[in-house]
């Protein structure tokens, strides 16, 4: 019986500002990427997610980013330095692994945020900078990547445990990568169709391009959305799709042994 | 023989600002409270820091802060919730903590920064809450404060180590406490006279305040600065003084044991 | 015929985030005080919400607050150098003024947000800061205040033009002074009842205390309030009230001559 | 007799924290580039320098920058929408002449800071997005640029007045562009290397490249540094070696006219 990871970026309201609806995606989703307060997310705000997280049964990862709170992670900054970045990422697994003890969880995982995990998955600098620091800090946390990028060959060489992410509202090219944001159909809006592609991708992991062809693709994870109301209900579509068809819904660390 | 730990606020650099003499500093103190991003401080300064007091055998401490980059941790907040306190210490602390295992070091002790370290010699709630909350993240951490405050009552209540703290170029009044900034004379401008006044504290463990009057107080560190090169200067010289006249100066958990 | 200005807080979004329904409101007032960068708002917020209100004939004002991004503005300061607040009113204001005149519309007024209103409402000098460096800006701008304050009466003395203020959603004790969110009743949820209220200010011009008492109080202006879809309802409400009622609803500076 | 403006960044101190000696800078330059509080500078010292600047008969101009307080303005941003650096544009610059209004000074030029300044030496659309904002905000602005870049082109072509800026303490190549600050010889260090090598670029309106090469620039401004003392020596002996041999050292519009 065929089994898989929801996960979800949440955590990333600041101050007085919302965003997302976590507490309804924490009824549908197995892992949450929690903000680490560089794009988003401040202490009250993590120290919250990780306790409703932990009430629901939800695993949490660190989803660290560059330090960039008004671009919220999303600004594109080349040229930084990986020793930089190495800094950047323990202060915020530090600091959200702490929170995590603090209301009894656990940070299972890690998964870049933003353009900083784009970055990760075509610099290999980078990427074994980042590899080398999550298994420097516990080598039991798993590194959450993008299937056929730098981060996932730079997990592999650290020998740390990888998960592999699709994207439930996605289209793939025929290398199995993402389709630009900037092509049209690039992102999917039809809850059933989103749900199906992602049946058949964790029961046959494989991807059907958006050409037709079908390429392999290891899933151990899909990424759902719930920054509004209509993201929330595809990713409480993804979910049931999954769960009527016979494939398990369940946490990362239940995948990954 | 009388011993003392010599303590400074550093790792208060923030991108592209510098702000004191870290390098100076750490071949003088034996213990380094190291900002932890609030007030001053990020992780590339964190880093540095934590890496050059190791080097330098010097003990660390987590420096904990408001959340108020701008106001440098000085801009006077009331009315915060101290439950909103208690994340904020638990994000910093675990910051640095994991910083400090990453460049081999260990985080010896807590001494909240300016405002919040003022509002917690006068609060009971807040010193309450610093105080459990500390002791959660870890019982070992040793609370630094200034004597007679409401931090000194709260850790002793919550079975904390307590490391009490005079400082070595401040005047004192007749209850033992630190003279307003605004009244004249309040600052020490003058090194040998504070070197003196602070070998007297240590032998006689009490403060001449003053009106001349005799405080008993009992002093394990003696906060010196390194802000511009007086400062330096001064630091230099109560420690001259002290090492001179037979006083062993120790990191702190050579005192508190 | 009676008139009066309904006036919203506005452009608060910033970055990734999103503030209050700004559209909608612009529909519903006919002020709107749009922030500057200090507590919300940034320059792409700022240009839109301009732009947006010159489209709707909606009045704008500037909405400075303390440098506080994380508190909104809303934590409470207390000892800060007025004339520090002078130098922050004349950056927001002006980037505020050029950036209407960008879009082709003009400033109107000035309304300090958060705790900056509360603190001008009560402490004399800092009001007088106020009111003479939004003089000496543009002795045309008018100032919104709430009656029976510091700034009320700064903003006399000055000889700025004065628009007072009265809440849809608030309470009056006996002086016509708000009611503290923290006493039961001190915020109304009932948007038909508000809509009395306001109706019966306007008309009366006066306040009925929560214990019953006619007290008496100008108003130019009523604040409602756009944070979610129940205050957009009510401030809707309020607006149907007044008009049907014969209260011409009309921008500060035709009430103000 | 050959005549030239001496420029210098400054009023980028923020905060607690120093950047710079600026008082000694106003008593050797005759333009000084404001920071706007999005790299350096907050409405404080913006009002301060600004002060400062007027007391000592030094011209004004705005140092706009990327919102990027933590990098200084220096971290590589790309992809970045013309259309938000407009609107940044904007309120930066307004904020800036409004205070110079208030302490009785006048912007005269704006000099884009960091990367956005490099940025718009090689980038058409920005550059002539940067140069359309600054004609609408106000045609008599001076626009600083680097000489053979895109953002002169433009300026040349939406028709503002273009002072040519080269630097005292940087190598040129045979384009009579910058060398590099990643190739060894690039920053000279020698002040009275530097101060010959700008009267010569003065008197005979031409760089001599790092290869021997003379190459023709139009020089009407020489950018000096005041970040420590060496640099500020150096600005010094530039302005000494300038005078002493003819060179009048004035403001940029006594130039421009």
């Amino acid at each position: 019986m065929p089994s898989v990871d929801l996960n979800c970026d949440m955590g990333e309201s600041w101050g007085a500002y919302t965003m997302g609806d976590d507490a309804a995606m924490l009824r549908i989703v197995t892992s949450a990427n929690v903000a680490c307060g560089f794009h988003g997310g401040d202490p009250l705000v993590m120290h919250k997610t990780l306790s409703m997280a932990k009430a629901n049964g939800v695993n949490v990862g660190a989803h660290p980013s560059y330090l960039d709170s008004w671009g919220f992670g999303r600004r594109r900054l080349v040229g930084e330095d990986p020793a930089d970045i190495e800094k950047m990422l323990v202060y915020q697994i530090g600091a959200i692994c702490q929170m995590a003890t603090y209301v009894g969880h656990r940070v299972a995982h890690v998964k870049p945020h933003g353009t900083l995990g784009n970055a990760a998955q075509e610099d290999d600098a980078l990427a074994a900078m980042i590899a080398a620091t999550v298994k420097a800090i516990d080598p039991r946390l798993i590194l959450m990547v993008m299937p056929g990028g730098s981060l996932e060959r730079a997990g592999e060489k650290a020998g740390l445990r990888i998960a592999r992410e699709v994207f439930a509202d996605r289209a793939y090219d025929d290398r199995g990568m993402l389709v630009s944001r900037k092509l049209p159909g690039a992102v999917i809006h039809d809850a059933a169709l989103a749900a199906r592609n992602v049946l058949r991708m964790v029961e046959e992991r494989a991807v059907i391009s958006v050409s037709g062809k079908r390429v392999p693709v290891a899933v151990d994870t899909i990424c759902v959305h719930g920054d509004n109301p209509a993201a929330v209900a595809m990713a409480s579509e993804v979910r049931r799709t999954l769960e009527t068809s016979g494939v398990q819904v369940v946490p990362l660390d239940r995948i990954m042994t």
